[in-house]
């Protein structure tokens, strides 16, 4: 099986436990000579990392990554790109208390696979996603270079009850990176703040929150995705519900395009978020993601190092895998025609 | 590329055209000596046939399935299983006026392979849903030996803004198909009946609605799933989201989880909807699909042969894809352990 | 699993039994716009296809292929492209003494799958390269348009001990399909009567030959191939080796060269078979087949309408092989660099 | 594209540049609870180092292998293996003359993929194999605990002109590794020795050799292999045409058959080599393997580190492909029947 593989021609394979030796990605179709950019790597796993932003995991990260393969005098080989991060930072001891964290699956692997894995729930944590940040910033120096207008923002839209009911044009208009600046990445200082003193609180009571994330894809050629079974939605759909702890996806309207009728919703819809038949139409792509409340509640989420809510963490891994999946796709579009 | 493919081990393959000569599917990977149930197969597809609800799309589609392949003596082979449906009923002139139905994506398919193909917008069309049911029948054929205990039910959950708000704990006492005695497949005498309102008078007018529908499953084994790309949850996701109109996709309270705290959530939750860590828990399984209005509206709407609503339509769909997953990944299970 | 599944990105998924209703292939990935040539599949069949050559199988089949779907007015839609064949001369009954039939293996298919399959042994028969000579086809008509000047050249070099010991120089300067005008594919008229003679009293007695296969590539671009399990060689090899009876492979001077030394090596060789590193030299590639015996001898053989020797009608089926390989590979090659 | 991914099932990527950072693999698809054996890794990566064997290449590999991932208290855990190799000893200087090294197709990947990379030609170096060798020895591991009666002998038949023209009896009654008491692994002690003598001697003129290598695999389950693309003796062809240098393949009397009539045949043959239709038939399996002459000669052969004759050492890297080829089979096995 190649239930660690994602992408049909950008093929990416992750492994590594979360408090195992190393982390890591092979990639497999990764095309020749593309423009290697170490900086976006690292953009990419500093924004994921925790540190800095008081609200989520005090877990410190070094993340020093080590290209293997793949890579020579600034471009890629054509050959498979490897990569990998040491664990250095693995205190297993933290995790002895760990029935309490009833959402993280350990006695479901545990019973899946016969044995007993203490080491931060392997594959389950979040500690895996960072093979798919390295894989996603890979893929983004490749989609740069065949459609350089290609531009994906990202941002909090909701942690618990508070929620930004808007889509910041202010934001769109500028830098995706932009929305860093907001330490939970709610673009609005207020709406920022108020989620900022929910965590707060939640931290000292070891409470945890669920949220939203709502994304956006500008410059995505019109016609991308693949009948019928790769359709873009579909395949976003996959990409992203298989990131931890998400239990909802939407495009465009989503479930309140349910509730419409068809005069309501062609004509008042933003171009059905940007996605018809399954296929790009060449409008932004408007994507909503669910989060479930973060299982580690009480004593142990006061001594470990759990995030109250993982929505302001997950974000760039979600763009990861929208890239993950761009770059497939518009490898795919070289062969649609003769 | 593989894009009309589904399933890593119980392999499916659709083809054809709305209305070029023939649907059809090809199973590759389907185990020897698996008890051929042809009522089942012509089950399914009589329950996706229109014929009979009014309500529904006019078109009659005999649906006569010949079985090309892989079935001998009243057990499956082992070999690939081919099935084929010759497309009679085709009356391209119905279509001429296809501008009309924005969302069908015609024009995104003509741009796309460059080719103009006016028979029913080729495999964008629900026709090409047919494929998909006959697959389904069989992984359920195999699913029945494998864990008989596994049951699906589905159900129009709203249409517009008609929508049943509880579980209908009568039905899943029962039958799952007990729900087609309701001619929109809403499990409420009351609803079903104020659907059909609002769906006759859409068929007049030329207006279509959204909707959504709920599954619940039944009986999946504890630990089924694998990590981290073919998570039960995503493969789920990606199963259905690839089936035409949908445009969300909830695992148990989904995006209501989203604006809850772990304190409520852990608590009152069905059990996570049946998956933690995208693995089954072995409570049942609880998925939501939304489905925008259909884009044929107005004169075209009342010429052609479209459906105001797909909900009802949608359902034995969605349970199709429910059983490609569910073979996929009891096969899957079987290589877990040395 | 997709054990009936070859290529990457032209993947082609044969099904059908020898002596069930329909042979048949759907191809996944046929680029949209190739121009559409069913005088080169019905070229492609006739060349398969037993009748008119006394000295090979005297079974008649019209072979008369129907495309389901994926073509429209000439050209290839981008969608699956699905073509059967309906068995119409099966006569179950020559079968029933298949005890004697030692080669045939259908006691291990018996095993494996657990049931009895009367009909031809199922998949194993030759009947099954039907499936592959259309996807052959599909496969030129592609080559074809992306690079015109791909040949092929295929003959039947030895028969038991009869052998042409050169390369058909006057041959390989014209149209590949020459060598038909000898009734067994060997073109050397000297070569061909005595291979004739000896098969004539083969078919009296029940006698079988083994022989060999010669194939010439011509016109494939330098580089063609992958690294490291996609190398042309080992996909020849695979392609090549699939087909029934196949006992052996050669590259170039292949065994020949393993009792060289480098010296004789590297001058003498003919560009080492065209493939260096496992990639395309740009020179002509030069490959050997090895067929054993066919097991069909004695009494079944002369009631039965099995050839005494395979090999003539092997030639077009490894072509098709070969065709299969390029276009998978001239795909594959688009995705090189950036 | 999966061009460094091999298997079905049991899936291995491998990946790393010969004068790069590293070489490695990860397999996706090893079941859990596999007792691990390091002793077993570190002997297949003995029997592949050249040193200790003057007639080999001088380059000393310490090959220290680091498990990153899929491995916990001696038992495999489910997840992707991962493990590494850094390269030590890259002395790319040494590789400065590589134009004289016409077989290693440097020209051929720097025309494909439009780069230069001196470091060892990359993945065509047979530093490649180490990685293949790393997954071999994990396949091999989860065979013994599923057919514990399953063994591979391989041995060095023929260098040149020097041959052993018999089946080694009292090598295939005892330890498969007892062959390695041999210098150049020709079971021979006569033979041997000769193969030593023009060895030493093409060593100081700078000449090559060709050979060839035999294979016996005792213990396969009868009916072992799947129609009609993944047939035991097609896979096992891919698997070893896919190692450099190797020219042709055999199985059971491969060409010597093409030469025989069927009373010969189906009376002498050893049970076919051990395969019928492309299934196991439960007696040994044979195949053989042909070798060109290395292509570094003259002055880089004697400054580099290159061998006269690769096929000694070609022998555990073909027998950790036999391998790989067996876990994914008999995985796929489980899958045979309901």
């Amino acid at each position: 099986m190649k239930a660690n593989q994602f992408g049909q021609l950008f093929c990416v394979t992750t492994f590594g436990e979360s408090h195992g030796p190393a982390m890591g990605v092979v990639i497999d179709g990764c095309p020749a000579g593309v423009h290697w950019r170490q900086d976006l790597m690292d953009r990419f796993l500093e924004r994921r990392r925790p540190g800095g932003r008081a609200m989520t995991s005090a877990r410190q990260e070094p993340d020093q990554v080590q290209i293997l393969s793949g890579v020579f005098e600034g471009k890629t080989l054509g050959t498979p790109i490897a990569a990998v991060i040491y664990n250095r930072d693995a205190r297993p001891q933290d995790y002895a208390k760990r029935d309490a964290r009833q959402g993280h699956a350990t006695d479901l692997w545990q019973s899946k696979f016969g044995h007993s894995d203490p080491r931060g729930s392997g594959r389950a944590s979040g500690r895996e996603t960072v093979s798919r940040v390295i894989a996603g910033s890979v893929a983004r120096m490749v989609v740069e270079q065949l459609v350089p207008e290609v531009r994906t923002f990202a941002w909090t839209e909701a942690i618990g009850s508070i929620a930004l009911d808007h889509q910041p044009e202010d934001l769109l208009a500028q830098d995706p990176w932009e929305v860093d600046k907001f330490s939970l990445r709610c673009p609005s200082p207020d709406k920022n703040r108020q989620m900022e003193d929910i965590l707060k609180k939640a931290a000292e009571s070891g409470e945890s929150y669920g949220g939203s994330v709502a994304l956006r894809i500008f410059g995505v050629p019109q016609g991308l995705g693949q009948p019928v079974f790769l359709k873009l939605k579909n395949v976003f759909s996959d990409a992203i519900m298989s990131v931890g702890a998400t239990t909802g996806f939407e495009i465009g309207e989503g479930f309140l395009s349910a509730g419409q009728n068809g005069s309501q919703f062609h004509q008042a819809t933003q171009d059905y978020g940007g996605l018809r038949g399954g296929l790009a139409t060449g409008s932004p792509i408007a994507l909503r993601v669910a989060f479930k409340p973060t299982s580690s509640r009480g004593e142990v989420a006061k001594t470990g190092r759990h995030d109250p809510c993982i929505v302001p963490r997950a974000v760039p891994v979600l763009e990861a895998m929208v890239w993950l999946v761009l770059v497939d796709q518009l490898l795919m579009a070289r062969l649609d025609r003769i």
